[in-house]
């Protein structure tokens, strides 16, 4: 049996926040459903902010009581602050991720506050989760952890800075995200190998975009450096806000494509998730569905790793 | 200064031999010159092969020729076998590159000849050249090395068999191509140590395809493994003749963006690729161009390596 390598799915929160229209909450549904079949065992199904910012995520608190009945899912959402913690824990999330913008003008934009202010607010809601009878993973994400389209370059060192801090509040794991997809392998490299150092086992995945085409060669990088767990979005759905008509999330289907081939298990079936594109594809008729192993065909060279 | 990786452009013939329509020769000659502007140094510009089979090709004599005025840069043309070397050499071609399939079924589909006899014809091209007064580069690229669409898995004992006998046939180089894209990282990693050790310095470059979406991670496989030579196309022009729809060589201005981003010197600007993108375009106007880079633009956080 090869080394397992875990993928969250991210399509439903990241990939729909940035869709130009809504989909309807019963086929949202259906379509997280049909990606657990398809093998995935985390996947991030909303986010618990303002439905006047992001309307896409309006049904998050129906969706995730939805998804809690699916046998084996650990059901994420996303929020940004702890009220946000509290409406996720009271639907019954398995667990939260919480994003802190590492570079400190991307924080202020987005959140009205500072990249430390930030971390303060997780340290709350990881605070208020022990006190609670039900626990509920807690896990942040450091965004523009590889560049800033606001900032520019973000200094690996600000990074480590907020890895730490964050590890230090008790969040379960650290996540490192290219919000805009700016990221290279070698960056990857150096800046796995020095989150890593500081935080060691705390830092739990990558998060990457495929904005200039580098997505699958950056998960490489992190996997030579041992990560074993990565997001990614059913047909590279999402996008950047800074990049109009830009790749989105690095795409599940070829994700799995790759690390099967080089002989890790995925757990992840390649035709479920061709059936779980179909699904998609109904509730978003307007959106061009990415990923390159689906509009190629599965190889006859390719078995799932044994 | 960056250690250097240097670029072939293969877009001119192994891009527009899938295209739907035929390029103009001025429009062809044209685009070749702007790659060469944005600071192309080695263009595959066609292949010597009949018209009938590959009417994209048949003026291939006459843009050689034009190419050959251009400043600084090394013209190549494909060839399959002694008949078309020597028609790349009346032209003034500076290089043939002779493909010699690996598998020993797509030799027999391509050319009615085993992978062997290929090698012999190889070794026919390189005498001839010999007994010339002009000089001209001869290297072989191992089609199929990284799997077959007719045979499936190709056995690395089979691409270092026939690497080394291409080797020993005298060519300048040994190219390993992924003919038809199914190649993984890890499988990048071990075919080219594999082969690199039994012909060491010959091993010269590799031709990736991006079909399953992997070229680039496949790329830096090769990258880590010590090579600094690739082929590749503007805007990723190509596919897949096994494949419909399927995406082509790996794309020339993602390619560079990766590479200059860490800290590789390429000598090519990526602002002249895109000028370049806008000729291919006038050229084949029914071709959806691919390239990340060029949709999302370039951010501000990318500069050169110094």
């Amino acid at each position: 049996m090869g080394e397992t390598v875990k993928l969250c799915e991210v399509g439903p929160r990241d990939g729909l926040q940035m869709a130009a229209s809504i989909m309807p909450t019963d086929i949202k549904i259906e379509w997280i459903a049909s990606l657990a079949r398809a093998g995935l065992r985390e996947i991030e199904v909303g986010s618990f902010v303002p439905p006047t910012l992001i309307p896409q995520m309006a049904d998050t608190g129906e969706v995730v009581r939805a998804s809690r009945a699916i046998d084996g899912l650990t059901v994420i959402a996303l929020v940004p602050n702890l009220k946000g913690a509290q409406r996720a824990h009271e639907n019954g999330a398995d667990g939260v991720i919480v994003p802190v913008s590492v570079s400190e003008g991307h924080s202020r934009a987005n959140t009205n506050k500072g990249s430390l202010e930030q971390v303060a607010e997780v340290r709350a809601i990881v605070e208020w989760v022990k006190g609670q009878e039900l626990p509920m993973k807690v896990e942040a994400g450091c965004a523009t952890a590889f560049g800033c389209s606001i900032e520019g370059q973000v200094p690996v060192g600000r990074v480590v800075m907020i890895a730490a801090a964050l590890a230090d509040a008790g969040v379960d794991g650290v996540v490192l995200a290219d919000t805009v997809g700016y990221g290279n392998p070698a960056q990857v490299h150096a800046t796995v190998r020095a989150v890593g150092a500081e935080i060691g086992a705390a830092l739990d995945r990558l998060h990457l975009h495929d904005t200039m085409g580098l997505g699958l060669a950056n998960a490489l990088a992190g996997l030579e450096e041992g990560i074993r767990c990565f997001d990614s979005a059913l047909a590279g759905l999402g996008g950047c806000p800074f990049a109009p008509g830009a790749s989105g999330n690095i795409v599940t289907e070829d994700l799995v494509f790759m690390l099967e081939s080089m002989g890790f298990s995925t757990g992840i079936d390649l035709d479920g998730l061709f059936r779980a594109r179909e699904v998609l594809q109904r509730g978003l008729r307007d959106t061009a569905l990415l990923g390159n192993v689906a509009k190629a065909g599965i190889p006859r060279t390719y078995s799932r790793a044994a």
